[in-house]
């Protein structure tokens, strides 16, 4: 079984390999290799536990380890057997893979590197999120065959102003260029997403860059009662898709139902979506 | 001297009568109370310390107690005699004060509660910024006489959306309403207030609210070499101030060396000021 040194190993080539080449082989071998090894080291190394959830429609699960809990995993997306996952992962590099395996292949190897570096770090929020980011850019950019930028520049006051943002790719002639924003979960930072492309339409016209928002899930776990919620704030949302700027499409690897059913209410305004669909619709996401 | 009981009884205070009537004078004298014992209490119960500063014409001190650094003060701003402070803010109070003495008074009320709420708690970062935000909030509400909301109703799809911000004044007939923005330092959320001040825009015209950001400083210690920085990021400023939204006015307590400088070269785009001419000008801001 992987130990600390090792999966911290693990950790620090997939951040490089991203870093290196988003797109390339190496960034999907070393992200795979980091995701398979936590999955084992959940099965070998954690006890699992039974979550409550409050959440319609959604059971979740966790895992503990020294006392720690880590974060809830759908049970209906999160596969546990490292054969099954291998031989998804191998589909979806070929391309050929249906839409509900796409959901539990990425599902899991978004977060079971999440869920053992919490278990060895409660407090360390920022390595999970270096490492989400590192996999929905290496998913982009190897579906798009481009490496993004991290930096917009801007035309300010006959100025070049540079801005890091999440993820620019510039797809080339007759598509969109895309501004993709990732985070694990919102909260109070989410806005920054919207500001950000606002600044874009402001510089470059709404015509150049479509906003596509990549998210993990909205669950919080209360660590007394075990019990799972979602953490939803639809009208907000629908106050900075309407008044500050549109993202084209917000994806999540478990979509929030509140976030459902504010995509029904209102489907010309907003579009939230499970991140599976990205993957039969990913040819079509940057068409003009 | 006070004790830990006495000044969380004091922080106590002042919170509960700015919600109850940010401009009353129970307000006023909560505040006056706590930062007058606060400063008692750096006096007789810490130890002042000279700091190395880094920043071109300013000086700055702290105070330590139990091996804990609070954050740093500027020597020109920050008054240590409780009696003088009292003198001034009596002053103050009947609106008999100058630029000078209204700037330095005001930057230790701000401060010396921080100080000392640090120096109990190093992790606590809110009760700072509570405070901070109280004594703001009361300064503008008593200089109107209008009491601030805090939740924006914006008219979004057919809906009333409420979103929280931090003050909304409607000073009236004949007068701009007041969206004021107030945080210790900026660094990443700052791009909150010119969203919100975008929303504002959207929803009522940009000629409904008037955008006013208070800032406390942009200063950096350095807890071992214990030097003095500021960090500031000017375009990034600009942009927002040209592409996202117009904030009228950015006080700050301690004017940051380089947003000075960006004042000095784009003065038609971004207005950053010492909070002392607030005192001056405090009737002319909300003027059509």
């Amino acid at each position: 079984m992987p130990d600390l040194a090792e999966l911290r190993a693990a950790y620090e080539l997939a951040k490089s390999q991203c870093g290196a080449d988003w797109k390339s082989d190496a960034a999907a071998n070393a992200i795979f290799a980091f995701a398979t090894m936590s999955v084992r080291f959940l099965r070998t190394d954690c006890s699992p536990i039974d979550l409550v959830s409050r959440v319609p429609g959604k059971q979740y699960v966790s895992f503990t380890r020294k006392g720690v809990v880590a974060r809830p995993a759908n049970r209906a997306l999160f596969v546990k057997d490292e054969r099954r996952l291998a031989k998804m992962w191998s589909a979806l590099r070929k391309g050929k893979i249906d839409r509900d395996s796409f959901a539990q292949v990425s599902y899991t190897i978004a977060l079971a590197p999440c869920l053992v570096l919490e278990l060895f770090d409660r407090g360390n929020k920022k390595a999970p999120a270096t490492y989400f980011e590192c996999f929905i850019g290496h998913l982009f950019a190897s579906s798009f065959g481009v490496n993004p930028q991290k930096r917009a520049v801007l035309p300010v006051q006959g100025r070049s102003v540079q801005m890091t943002m999440d993820f620019l790719f510039d797809l080339g002639k007759g598509r969109y260029s895309l501004h993709l924003a990732v985070k694990m979960s919102t909260r109070e930072r989410v806005v920054q997403a919207w500001a950000h492309q606002r600044l874009l339409d402001a510089a470059y016209g709404a015509d150049r860059y479509k906003g596509i928002m990549v998210l993990f899930s909205e669950t919080k776990l209360d660590s007394r009662s075990r019990e799972v919620i979602e953490i939803c704030v639809p009208d907000q949302w629908l106050a900075y898709q309407s008044l500050l700027a549109k993202m084209d499409r917000i994806y999540y690897f478990d979509t929030p139902y509140r976030y459902q059913q504010l995509t029904e209410q209102f489907p010309d305004v907003i579009r939230i979506k499970p991140f599976g669909e990205f993957f039969s619709e990913k040819e079509t996401v940057a068409l003009r």
